[in-house]
């Protein structure tokens, strides 16, 4: 088997199981793109088997520390150990992430479940390969009535990966509703961003809810009204929701109807919805700030920051003592401590006291490794003002 | 009343409430020790009302944002708000800390209730001065039974203040016995070591006994049992609970008999006790690290973090692929960056890929303000073997 010899001080020898092309110190045995390779180290000391792509910048991601071969059992092996660790955290099995990558240790391989159907990404050269063998796995694990893959975006790219979506099981699914926890969800398996519906937020829009009862809500970037519903279904008082794409509005209204949940939704800008609020004097009990990735780059860290800074200043200025807001990071070029520093400085200019009422993370469906830095990627913190200054 | 000018730049301006002394610019109307002095920025614009002791090295904190005296009427209301935030964090409001310090607004004043026992702390020198106040609002309050003062420690002698304990309301009451949750805790409100409770790790004894069902559980450092208790009678397999004080053991049996919980207790030094278990090959399915600060000072992290090291390892070797580690650490000295750093050593040291299961906090009780990082100093994770390389 073809392997490679790893410098010393890579990553690999701190947990990771990500090699990049310039911690690769040697070939052997002519490894071709989208093989298995064995890692050794710089004295020839086995590491374990990686999958091998040198176009990709992570010429190497490791997936087992023994010599493996990506075969059948292999993946129904991993696929149900990912199912078991989601079920012994609570997980809804039917709606949930059923493997995350590196997480799971299959580096490339995303598989939500939604029902009876199953979303399959495969985004690295090797699993792109093998993705029959995937399929082949999940329809002896999980009997799906379809499997559709989204194998689009720019992982795929950066791994010489034409773009294609559409069925590769069963028939291609129409538009459906999931139900969770009360709220209703659009997925659009073929079409819909992201299948429309954000898997790791699942959790938090119950925890924040919890905090909902009788009290005025506003949501903002509510996308299908993920928050806004569970918010109402908790006994809000009233709930606004807004969000600046006239199709999410559109779906979340349609999703508010069928969970019986009432909220005033509003297709409007959030920046200038809360700087028109908060200048017209309008106040809540529960402001949610929910924003996509305000960063796909470390580059843009900076102005990441700025947004953050300015939908909190304004969100606390339309709190009085005892409203809330509840407040999300979504990229993993955010660090926890800048994204609560955006706090603390909102805090200082809108001369509040602030108190911890929670943290949160991403759902369980989406596991942190204790070694791999980019799998925690999901901030959030939930506080209360104490007093105004 | 006198007024202090505080120096451009303090961290009084990032929404901290301390001055030290290096940040006092001027001081205006000769403040004496335990005065209410008013706050000035460097052209005169008031900030609000603090007290101030030049004795200590944080020469005043602020205590609100507006002109107020310390009398009766404010005691009462900031107690009472102290309570209400309690009740709305769902804490049980018998066996809780009632107030803590900046974090309630109330500098220096710590109140922890056990039933209609108050025990009360007075760490600044204005509010020793005013803890006749402070005891005749919590009267009116709470009619407690007794109030016990526990003005102990390193932080009353940097104000220059007596150390004095014992009852200043009522009789000196016996030692008796608190319910949490089905477990039992002996409560010395004279003699314990800070009573002998750990208030702020309540909730996150409830949070691991989750975790807890089935399985061989190892808890270290158990003191009163808080966690072997709470795991025993959320149906682990078996307890058996470590640590270094006879008298711990002691207390901590008697407690498991009244609570109806099955531990094995045992008195050894925990770094020891891992150690043998380890060398002798023992596994367990859930190990609780939850050892005393092993730093109080910046000066001493290092040697800290070498305790942590030492544990985590050992309790990863003892663990199998599906066992769970809980880990804390209480010093604030100690970042939640530099702790997690530890986990991730280990980790690679043990040869293990380690889930995250939990994130742990203080319990609510001892509220974290966003803008004073020292309210913030309980960090804890679980984690889950995933893979033995």
């Amino acid at each position: 088997m073809p392997a490679l010899s790893i410098q010393p001080r890579a990553r690999l020898f701190h947990g990771h199981v990500w090699v990049y092309a310039t911690e690769i110190k040697a070939r052997f045995g002519d490894p071709k793109p989208g093989d298995v390779v064995q890692l050794q180290d710089a004295r020839g000391k086995p590491i374990g088997s990686a999958i091998y792509n040198p176009q990709s910048q992570i010429s190497a991601r490791l997936f087992s520390y023994r010599r493996q071969d990506l075969d059948l059992d292999f993946f129904t092996r991993r696929i149900e150990r990912a199912m078991r660790s989601r079920e012994a955290a609570g997980v809804d099995m039917q709606l949930c992430r059923l493997v995350w990558s590196e997480s799971d240790g299959l580096p490339g391989v995303v598989i939500d479940r939604y029902g009876d159907c199953l979303v399959l990404q495969t985004l690295t050269l090797a699993m792109a390969q093998r993705q029959d063998l995937i399929i082949q796995a999940l329809q002896s694990l999980l009997s799906p009535r379809s499997i559709v893959q989204r194998n689009e975006g720019n992982v795929r790219k950066a791994e010489g990966l034409e773009l294609i979506k559409g069925p590769v099981l069963g028939d291609a699914p129409a538009p459906f509703v999931m139900r969770h926890q009360g709220s209703a969800f659009h997925v659009d398996p073929i079409e819909g961003q992201k299948t429309g519906l954000y898997l790791d937020q699942l959790d938090n829009y119950q925890h924040v809810a919890r905090l909902a009862k009788g009290r005025r809500v506003l949501d903002c970037f509510t996308n299908q009204g993920g928050f806004a519903q569970a918010c109402a279904l908790a006994g809000a008082a009233e709930v606004t929701a807004v969000d600046i794409s006239e199709p999410a509005i559109a779906t979340a209204k349609a999703n508010a109807e069928i969970s019986g949940s009432r909220v005033n939704f509003i297709a409007a800008n959030c920046f200038d919805f809360l700087k028109q609020q908060e200048s017209s004097g309008a106040t809540y009990d529960l402001i949610i700030l929910d924003p996509p990735s305000f960063t796909k780059s470390k580059a843009t860290v900076k102005d990441a920051m700025r947004g953050y800074k300015e939908i909190h200043l304004r969100a606390m200025k339309m709190l009085q003592p005892g409203g809330i807001f509840a407040t999300f990071s979504c990229s993993h070029h955010v660090s926890r401590g800048e994204f609560h520093a955006s706090i603390e400085d909102a805090a200082v200019d809108a001369r509040k006291t602030l108190r911890r009422v929670a943290t949160y993370t991403q759902s369980p469906d989406h596991p942190i490794l204790a070694t791999i830095p980019e799998t925690e990627y999901l901030t959030g913190y939930a506080y209360e003002v104490v007093a105004s200054w």
